[in-house]
């Protein structure tokens, strides 16, 4: 904590000195600290002021964008409205797209009449789609040409081009309505006869996303294909913009994210969890529990139901953590291998007729050794030869019950087109709790003739 | 499966009327089926033979490659020695490494013998490497050139080593020990001038990664710095070979589904779902699934202990499995968070005073929340005030027992160097049931004054 406030004396004696340099390296140890955000937001306006000028808008808008966009909006609110647009113009644009996203609706508003109109329109644009959709998280600064455009005028226009473009490996064909022709990489240009067109020796038969589409999906097609950069296109195939494979990891590691925290009982957080603050994690938690408490308040109800079977023989209870805990963990196993299965490998509906016989005769030979060992385990207790052998029927049926339920729910849900790793772990073990404790009493009361 | 069983036949008498165009159409439809494996695999060794010569060496190696590495080493050990090591040259060097680890020792032995001695010896060097490490997962097919070479000679150079090569928009560049001296970007080589050497353009303070260093790693830094490929050297910084921005989304993927899998309670499976027999399911499942059985047993032990206070208030066993259950959930969640942040985070034990803190806040106002509502179903069964107050008072001890221990075990098993995903959801559950259970019994004789 001690360098924590090191670095921010540091930071604004950098800036009383408008040491540039000495500012810069601050800024940096605080990004790596992940302290940046804070430091940034507890500067008051006047010196945040003099630190953007300080750095120059471009350095200013790239450190912005180390920060969550809501933090960097926290930020430009405290510019003047004018300074904040320079920032924003000079920052690459889905990253100033994501930060204005965040903005006060009355500040944003101020904020774009401050923007020249080619960049404010082309934000706008940006906006127009959902943060998760592939429109909403492209970028519009990509290289396109004309199709009579030679192969050595299109090398000279990429020098030109180099500095404002995002990737200038690949390079867009279009016509001049915008409409996606074709493609030539980097590699096709410099490796091509100098006098031939660009529309000789595009390819045609490229693969493209559309706007609305699922962020995910343009990074699978993206990954799939080998590519490092998918154009992203409207319902009539006019180029919008291109999103490049740098992004690719971010998509798929914020997806898998989300799933392991839905699979683990809780909604997804959605910024790093040192960031995090109690009430953020209570909000993310509460509800769920709740919700599971709710779902499993029934034990209680279904105990009771069968208070008479316990008054009687009170070792019946021994076993019931054990065997409940047993079925939750089993369906556990099988959530979130096959929530992680649809994710990867598209599966659904259709695939139950081959997800159950498998799962079910998995089950089964579980389901036996797992009999086999809670016999043993019952008979240590020594309460007798019956109650070992219903505590060991009951694991089994169990176990088979806890798996079918946890196959068939999350395709289910996908189907219903709910987010199947809804179906957390915790979710599995609810479920299963009760009528796990129904297969057992009924087995019990039958076994034991009662 | 009408269409698996067509495709199997369509696929032999393409090979029958030695039809190349035919095979390959439904090669390629048996992959996106996921079915090329098992196609392959039951293909008898003189029908297979026929089609690896029907497509080419190159061809049918690409198709190998497709499969997951073990299958593709079934089918190279049906083929003759020499048809094998024509495959294998044929194919990218990196999968033909993975391929070959999984063959036969003897088997491999003599494919390798038949094999070119320069791509024998490059094969060899690949599998000195560990698979989940830089070495293993990289590729020898990079551009290196040396610092006197001119920046028009080496884009000549380019065109006639693209082929060959895995990306071609970096341009390494290597004294003639073969030490790293820098790195050339093709974006760097198009805009500079051409009588420069590329010695005098080349980025000298470049990011590398240790061939022993884990892929994980080498897959981070590719992203953190927006490469297209990071560059593997060996002790004495001599460059081995690079990591590609493709094989980024493979490897984290695969990082994420195993801790994914380990954290639902079953070991990694490693091979994609649809692909897993029962058994290999079954082998994944049973080993976890007994000794959280047996970690759990000791309930039995608890309740055991306590069973004289059940024989007083049969009542309180109504309300174990709702009680060991929000434990469970509680910790499930904490652990799930927890263990993805360590993953993206590099959250350690040093964070623990930062970690702890604000999780037992949380479960502060979590178990508040949890012990109201608990206390109000409990008075809806009408089994008395202080019954209902013990529940309360033991569901809130419960939550708070199961966070903390769910925050702390996570980063005390990384300094371990035990991967933390093992603290699976069922793993924090088991642990919570039997002293969750010993947490209730205490305060409801306490409370109840038995």
């Amino acid at each position: 904590m001690a360098t924590e406030m090191d670095l921010r004396a540091l930071l604004a004696d950098a800036i009383e000195r408008r040491d540039r340099e000495a500012a810069e390296e601050t800024l940096w140890q605080l990004s790596e600290q992940d302290e940046l955000g804070r430091a940034l937001q507890e500067l008051d306006p006047p010196r945040l002021t003099r630190l953007a000028q300080l750095l120059g808008d471009e350095h200013f808008g790239e450190f912005l964008a180390e920060l969550e966009p809501s933090e960097a909006a926290d930020v430009l609110e405290r510019l003047s409205w004018g300074e904040a647009a320079d920032v924003l113009e000079a920052m690459a644009p889905d990253d100033a797209a994501d930060v204005f996203a965040e903005l006060e609706p009355e500040e944003a508003g101020r904020i774009l009449v401050a923007m020249e109109p080619l960049e404010a329109q082309e934000l706008q644009e940006l906006l127009s789609y959902p943060p998760d959709t592939a429109g909403g998280r492209m970028t519009p600064a990509y290289v396109a040409l004309s199709p009579s455009v030679r192969v050595d005028q299109a090398i000279v226009a990429l020098r030109q081009l180099a500095q404002a473009a995002e990737t200038i490996y690949y390079v867009y064909v279009t016509d001049e309505e915008g409409h996606l022709l074709g493609v030539v990489s980097m590699r096709d240009l410099v490796l091509s006869p100098p006098d031939r067109t660009v529309g000789d020796v595009m390819e045609t038969d490229l693969v493209r996303v559309a706007a609305k589409a699922d962020q995910e999906e343009a990074a699978r097609i993206l990954i799939e294909e080998g590519l490092l950069a998918i154009p992203v296109v409207d319902e009539d195939n006019r180029l919008l913009g291109i999103i490049t494979v740098d992004d690719v990891a971010d998509i798929l590691e914020r997806e898998a994210t989300e799933d392991i925290e839905r699979l683990g009982g809780s909604q997804p957080l959605e910024v790093p969890y040192m960031r995090a603050s109690p009430l953020l994690l209570w909000r993310k938690r509460v509800g769920w529990l709740l919700l599971l408490f709710v779902g499993s308040a029934y034990t209680v109800s279904v105990t009771n139901y069968y208070e008479d079977l316990i008054a009687q023989v009170t070792a019946l209870a021994l076993f019931i953590p054990l065997l409940i805990g047993t079925g939750g963990n089993a369906g556990s196993q099988v959530v979130t291998t096959l929530v992680r299965a649809i994710a990867l490998e598209g599966i659904g509906l259709r695939d139950i007729p081959r997800i159950l016989p498998k799962e079910i005769v998995t089950a089964l030979m579980l389901g036996l050794v797992m009999a086999i060992v809670a016999f043993g385990r019952a008979e240590i207790e020594g309460l007798g030869r019956d109650l070992s052998l219903a505590v060991a029927c009951a694991i089994f049926a169990i176990v088979l019950w806890a798996v079918t339920v946890a196959a068939v729910l999350p395709p289910v849900l996908k189907r219903l087109r709910i987010d199947p790793a809804v179906v957390s772990a915790p979710l599995i073990a609810t479920l299963v709790d009760g009528t796990g404790l129904i297969i057992y009493f009924n087995i019990a009361r039958l076994i034991l003739g009662l």
